[in-house]
């Protein structure tokens, strides 16, 4: 019995149509599924405790936002080197601990793609000829940050995740403290 | 200057194609944004400090998840509104007080929609017939929250912003606490 079929496919993502109940057929009401590949969220500190955000543009925003780094894994990429390398390419920066915090989901009423979050520590700028020049780095404390949520500059809602994971796993809590 | 052409669509969102970067034209390489309706996002207690979860199957997925209540505002509604129309429709639940703590992003780099993360104190059951009958409700401590986060059966990211953000506004640190 099939399942699915893709209706629409993109070099990035594509629209699957699939049932829209656990017993409905392809016959029933339709459900589309958008299926991308897996990513990766990183927070990621300084030695000095400085967070490493990232400014970019975004196109389906048509504007320039605040976030922690983040990517796409590579075909064949472990979530662990993922997060390494996007690090490296989107700030120029690389840990010295670099942890797994937890996998998780992002708009699960339509993808299906799985997050890995993890926590980056003791971050230091490397030379680095690669670096993404259409990303700019940008550095703050704790407080600083906090400040940037309260005014709605810093609005990324799947960034929180790693705050509070690595907060409940390692003992960081110098973001929800601040 | 055309700056977009919509190249797919269904009844609940539209992919549109854009220009992939603020100065380039649609001519140039290809930029997938998503379109569909702003939603909200609900961390719901009830007057005991229970949280209302919602378990409910995801086609997306192809399984069942736990996630806060949440869902899309409906043409001329309020976030307000949505956020208590949503939280009643998917749990049965009336919240004493529903507090707005902040516009989000989810998925920035595909999405154009906005989340309303709201704060919902004192909930209580009330009658109601015509609470949807494919979500159930799980009500859980702080402490059985963060073990549900800790063995990721909960891995909604985009919870976790309303759970800061009530602390940072409201000083409920219940949860981060826990």
């Amino acid at each position: 019995m099939t399942r699915s079929r893709t209706v629409f496919q993109t070099p990035w993502f594509s629209v699957e149509q699939v049932p829209s109940t656990e017993k409905a057929s392809l016959d029933g009401p339709a459900y589309y599924r958008i299926n991308s590949p897996d990513g990766i969220i990183i927070l990621a500190m300084t030695a000095d405790e400085k967070i490493i955000l990232v400014r970019q543009f975004r196109p389906p925003l048509n504007q320039f936002t605040l976030e922690f780094p983040s990517g796409f894994m590579n075909e064949g990429e472990t979530p662990q080197d993922a997060a390494v390398r996007e690090l490296k390419e989107e700030t120029g920066y690389v840990c010295q601990s670099m942890e797994f915090l937890s996998t998780g989901r992002i708009m699960m009423n339509r993808h299906n793609c799985l997050a890995y979050a993890f926590y980056g520590t003791g971050a230091v700028k490397v030379p680095d000829d690669r670096k993404e020049k259409d990303i700019d780095v940008v550095l703050c404390s704790a407080a600083n940050f906090k400040k940037r949520v309260m005014s709605e500059e810093f609005i990324q809602f799947s960034a929180f995740a790693p705050i509070v994971l690595a907060a409940w796993k390692t003992g960081c809590r110098t973001i929800l403290d601040a």
